[in-house]
């Protein structure tokens, strides 16, 4: 009956339309700003651009889960021009090495959009990789800075223990672990550390010793429960959206409790444990920071969904297929959060984005 | 009046309708598979691999001009396959290399259908490159086998004298230098020479000093006339074409002399002029070979042309716009092949494919 959806294949929204991920990613661009001194910091102080010259003559940087742009090329452009500074500044009679920048993301992202829009004045040479960072991309030891923004909250798949009907992990009539039971929570705490732990394994073979990866990805303070954060609130509404029109007849009952957003929001604490586990990286820099530092009057919840639905819409269209049901479903999802903006708008939205700087040991 | 269309931008069709490259490209395909002997002959001979592993613990091949596959596939298949092949025999007790592939083309290449059918069981780390491979593409010293099939042929843009009104090398009438004028062949010529110099130097650049590379373009006998090959014989029926349509209003005489096919057939002896000049690349192979052994019978002139299509349309879509001129066109230029199908199965077709293998000195 409820199929098992490959969530893992699917990408945000390709091409330029008012619903794509390029038009609708300027959040995730202003979040990626707030922790870019953070990024810098690392190069400035913990890249051994001597040591590295001696064993190269390209300096090799990848952004994993870059979508279509814009967003990616204003970040690689950031770290290379940093990676400049920190060459003049730490060997300044050297000559500065070549720059080759690697784009991944899964197959199906539209790389024909991201290669079209390029900048033109690059000084990098660019690469498309298409693959799941959750396994091997590249050669060992051929990446000397890793770039991961705004893409590691996306689960490799749902936890199947979620569709196990009857059981404890059951996730009937909710579209996420918010507001769910502890069963559903480990569930998905269980499949967000293994896909980590699959992560740093990759990466631990393909990052040279002493070079460094900046990840940046949705976080919550140890111990805080999902539904204060606004994301959480959101898919409360969305659950209640859907059952709605379930009752409605408009989808099936059955199609709600097979439908899980594959999103996980991590703490510092459970992070650290992680990496630490894994043990190929230090940590040279963790916290929790706000994304939206900029967001001071009320949100403007259509806008909001406009993001969400450019992250989101491919998981929506493969599930519930037709077109005009997506479009019915985030409609409805805007007239909640309208209605219960109040929530939203006193939920908590300080610390929920999580930065860390590793390090390869 | 007549606008120079950028054509050095346009790749061949995309996606994998009836029209598209991916579906029409098997000609190529077997026209590549006549020299596969030559490249791993190439490979086993005049790669010393166990100088590359002192250097590298991965090997870096190219394809440039890759299109959307899947012959690109096939191609770096087999000289991955005989680069392992070498590797055993040459080292037997050392291990074998990671092997990293990428994919090049221009930026509007369809890479989205290269990265989806990429195969599953791939040994190498694929990347795709959007560019132009009469610049530099790759790093410093970074490609260690470089293979060019059914690309060179292209030129970078057309020659501009072409379109001089009035002019000896006004190009009127005709859409390619079959059949015309010393001075239009002349600026053809020139046009090939200065894109191959700096497809050269750009390679000299990025290809390890003992790296291959295969190089497999359109040819011809040194002195003979365009006209008798069966390219010509199309291109000259082509030309006929549009002027007809012209005649009848369909589209005007500016359209069709300001229409010039951007194809080369180059001779061996113009070939190695042009790579000596350069002077990075010694000659280890190169000859004409027969690019259809295969075809005995009759031309089949509905299929010849819908790969030609394939190839070129996005040329006559960005220069005549209307889709149903472009139809048209192709419909009579199948009808003029028919009915001159004597000159074409008459035409020279035994060595019209140039295979070149160079070695970066």
């Amino acid at each position: 009956m409820a199929k098992l959806v490959p969530y893992s294949s699917l990408p945000t929204n390709g091409g330029s339309g008012s619903f794509s991920y390029q038009k609708n990613s300027y959040y995730q661009g202003l979040a990626v700003n707030v922790v870019k001194d953070k990024v810098e910091d690392a190069i400035i102080h913990k890249m051994d651009v001597e040591r590295l010259s001696s064993t190269t003559t390209t300096i090799n940087i990848a952004d994993l889960g870059c979508a279509v742009g814009p967003n990616t090329f204003v970040s690689m452009q950031n770290i290379l021009d940093c990676i400049v500074r920190k060459y003049r500044a730490q060997c300044p009679n050297r000559e500065i090495p070549e720059f080759s920048v690697f784009f991944n993301d899964l197959p199906e992202n539209d790389f024909n959009t991201l290669f079209r829009s390029l900048p033109k004045e690059r000084r990098y040479f660019a690469a498309g990789v298409p693959g799941s960072f959750h396994g091997r991309l590249f050669p060992e030891a051929s990446l000397h800075f890793v770039h991961c923004a705004v893409s590691l909250h996306w689960l490799s798949r749902i936890p199947e223990e979620l569709l196990h009907e009857g059981s404890a992990t059951w996730n009937k009539g909710r579209v996420h672990y918010t507001s769910a039971p502890d069963e559903v929570v480990g569930a998905y705490r269980a499949r967000f550390a293994a896909d980590m732990e699959n992560f740093l394994r990759a990466r631990a073979k393909e990052v040279v010793a002493g070079g460094l990866m900046a990840i940046l990805t949705t976080g919550i303070p140890h111990g805080m429960p999902h539904a204060m954060l606004p994301a959480g609130v959101m898919y409360d509404l969305l659950g209640l959206a859907l059952l709605e029109m379930a009752q409605e007849g408009v989808i099936t009952e059955g199609q709600v409790d097979s439908f899980n957003l594959p999103i996980y929001a991590a703490s510092p604490q459970e992070m650290r444990e992680i990496v630490e586990r894994d043990g190929s990286f230090s940590i040279e820099a963790m916290d929790l920071a706000n994304p939206s530092p900029w967001l001071t009057g009320p949100v403007n919840m259509q806008e909001w969904t406009n993001h969400v639905r450019a992250a989101m819409e491919p998981l929506f269209a493969a599930h519930f297929g037709d077109q005009a049901i997506v479009d019915e479903i985030f409609d409805r999802l805007v007239r909640k959060l309208v209605e219960r903006s109040r929530e939203v708008e006193s939920s908590y939205r300080e610390k929920i984005q999580l930065y860390v700087i590793l390090r390869r040991v």
